[in-house]
């Protein structure tokens, strides 16, 4: 139909909420529309310099090949359709605690199933396995259900508690720099105050106290008034895990600085160094004796699992006022409840089978050989990454990245500036040009003034990483050997 | 653990962003936190009037019995757990169309499954679907699969629009009254200005055009500055279907006044009279050459299936620019993409099986008992509320509810302002603690100033509506014989 001419219509540009306009969200951003274009001329049978675009943008794993856990689809399987129970030769071709699971899981749906809104916090069942499942994981310190809110993915729940502190110019949120742009775009849709600190990469992506409070002085000294501090552990875009003292010092400043901490751990389960193991903000302010105001944020897309589709997650409150969580429940019941499908994940993810139930065995396997490929391509393009000019990257402690930093010359940055692009957006659209490997620039996530990097997964098959590798190389050498 | 005291709190109610606490959400507000309550002691063995709950208070179909529908299931646990299609013993027990479905569907991620995050926009594959269905709908009209955008359920959607339209305390969006609350309390979260218009109760809650200016002309004299008018067809709380000639009446407004239309059609299947059909507003607007704005909005929770917890919706954009829709893709990435099981559940909902296909008679049976006992139960409770003293009830022409109008009496009204409460909330209150009934007070939804009402769904189970009715008569002349 002919479309009313632009000079009498309602929703322009200039007419919608300008915070929409300015909010930037670089993971699906420039290089991944790029991307998807290429991708449809690659179907059409147009010639590229490549056959495939390799998605390194974002952690999406079953995009790129991983596959579902067994037991965790069976039993999603039985409760989306539950007559399957009812058939013996369908039922004989599945486990027997993948049934009985699927049994427990309708039951705490107080038999209504996947197809009816639960409470608005999520079904009391899996908030109960959650509970035990933090407790559990943090040295046996109880956990309360009634504090434990499920979601659609992590990103549903940290947008729910930027509505509850951000109302004005002023309410700010401490977010390191490099961070995951989801806190930075939320702030800016929210018209919040973003209080960059930075993290330390020569200390492999640490954080100093200093900085911290340094940061805090600047931000009160123009007037914002400092709510929250997100620490993002194990690290994204940086692939880093922090140190227990780290921790303790972060939770101690909140405490002093009477700071809500927003611990985004959707990677906990992502780690692949032996000498340091994962400990929850939780288990740190309890065993320190540190009490503050805690909100810590995990999800089914990440792990072992990579569960992203299916939209699971949840947020745990510590030392929230009761009132206020009555709030959030509030803002919850609004969007009635979170998917089901997902809820009953988080159930299957924080209660995977035991090794010795019939599903055990499989299960283990599955997981474990999933970690050490993970940990195998994690420190094959961490090792490869290194050895190209100009370039170095922390090691990939954990999550699912690398955040190699690229000495991009002067004359490479002056070309950017000719292109009207900052020179890690021109590089990584040159890389996409070349060879069809979808990074995101270091911009999207922040850096120091005048450093350059990219963030690249390491998610592609194991068969393929020496390909990405390869690809990446004759690209690369070939960049700085032009821009030298 | 020892809470930190109050005093030394960084949340706490009077820090919080105001606007979420002045947000109200009565669907699951008040009563339905008492009636949970309720439950709960029942299930501890205390003794109440009553021995159950029953829930009138939320379109939640299949939380009060009704059944999914066969195929969609099948498909969505094929979808959920592919390996089930390499299992012939299995297979054999699944019907042939449903196998092929899910394989289209899994075709459709490009083989990535349920797992992975999809386009922000939703798996191309179903918007080609829903793009299809509105075509067919609509007469015949192309839709655009670029403009659908696949939501978790419609709320999610409807969210995002108001973050697009409303940025200051004078954006202001008309609201029907009475109007379902997501529209209130989404332009409170967000500080805009609810410009409501009222629904003509007499004349079958339709709404005048006349109405409409007044309303507008008002809001505009405050320095409102009026971007959308909502309406909601079939209505939700009224449960009326809005005359063809009325809805060209309120496009034609929309076109002189410069406003974005934002039809909410999510009960668009739920149509019990034989004598008007549903159209779509899109179909009104091209129908009258009289291109608006316009955004229409789809779910998988009502209708015939009720699948509520799947969170599964879209809306679909027409007429609006395409810098403004690459806003909203900006925004829909910020939060990946919507579930994948609902984006299936909405693929399953606009291209069920047709009735030659094998699925098809069944699930031709499965549509048809299900409207005619959704029509039955309305019916009947409608002729009921009729016959309570003081009470009046516009007949349930579509949707599930009713929201009957109740001659409280002066006295009755005192009590309740004794009490502290609104004379409806007093009543429904009162309903609730003799009769385990769980409905909504007229005020949660807006009424003419005087009058009160509240809404009642009709889903609960045919053999139980007589029962509702019962007890729903007993308390109800006693409550207008005490306060007479």
């Amino acid at each position: 139909m002919v479309a009313r001419p632009l000079s009498t219509k309602q929703v322009t540009m200039e007419s919608i909420n300008q915070r929409v306009v300015k909010a930037e969200y670089a993971v699906r951003g420039e290089l991944v529309i790029k991307a998807g274009e290429m991708d449809e001329a690659l179907a059409r049978g147009e010639k590229l310099p490549f056959d495939n675009i390799i998605y390194c943008n974002i952690g999406n794993p079953h995009s790129v090949g991983q596959v579902p856990l067994t037991f965790h689809r069976q039993v999603l399987a039985l409760c989306m359709h539950p007559e399957m129970m009812q058939n013996e030769q369908i039922v004989a071709n599945f486990p027997s605690d993948a049934v009985e699971r699927a049994k427990t899981i309708l039951a705490g749906t107080g038999g209504h199933g996947l197809g009816a809104y639960s409470h608005s916090k999520g079904v009391a069942h899996v908030r109960n396995t959650v509970a035990k499942f933090i407790e559990e994981r943090d040295g046996g310190r109880k956990a309360d259900p009634e504090e434990i809110f499920l979601t659609n993915g992590a990103s549903d729940g940290v947008g729910r508690l930027m509505d509850l502190l951000i109302s004005s110019t002023t309410d700010g949120i401490m977010i390191p720099i490099p961070q995951y742009p989801l806190y930075s775009s939320g702030l800016t849709l929210r018209g919040g105050a973003a209080v960059p600190y930075y993290l330390n990469e020569s200390e492999g992506w640490g954080l100093s106290t200093e900085g911290l409070r340094e940061s805090i002085s600047a931000a009160r000294a123009d007037g914002i008034d400092v709510k929250m501090l997100v620490v993002i552990n194990p690290g994204n875009p940086t692939g880093q895990l922090l140190s227990y003292d780290n921790m303790a010092g972060i939770v101690k400043f909140c405490a002093e600085e009477n700071l809500v901490l927003c611990a985004d751990e959707v990677y906990q389960e992502n780690i692949y160094i032996d000498d340091r193991k994962w400990s929850s903000f939780r288990q740190v302010m309890l065993e320190t004796e540190t009490p503050i105001e805690l909100f810590s944020f995990h999800s089914t897309s990440k792990g072992y699992f990579g569960e992203c589709g299916l939209r699971g997650g949840y947020f745990e409150a510590n030392n929230i006022d009761t009132d206020v969580l009555d709030q959030l429940y509030k803002v919850a019941s609004m969007s009635l409840c979170s998917n089901l499908p997902g809820q009953i994940m988080v159930d299957l993810m924080v209660s995977p089978p035991k090794l010795s139930d019939p599903s055990g065995p499989l299960f283990q396997k599955e997981k474990e050989e999933q970690l050490a490929s993970l940990r195998r391509r994690g420190e094959k393009l961490s090792a490869a990454l290194n050895t190209l000019t100009g370039v170095t990257s922390n090691p990939s402690e954990a999550a699912m990245y690398a955040f190699p930093q690229v000495a991009l010359s002067p004359k490479a940055v002056a070309a950017a500036e000719a292109a009207g692009k900052q020179a890690d957006t021109f590089y990584a659209l040159a890389l996409l040009d070349a060879t069809g490997i979808c990074v995101v620039p270091g911009s999207g996530f922040g850096q120091v003034d005048g450093t350059w990097h990219f963030r690249t997964t390491f998610l592609p098959p194991e068969d393929q990483i020496d390909a990405v590798i390869d690809r990446m190389r004759g690209f690369h050498e070939d960049f700085m050997a032009k821009y030298a």
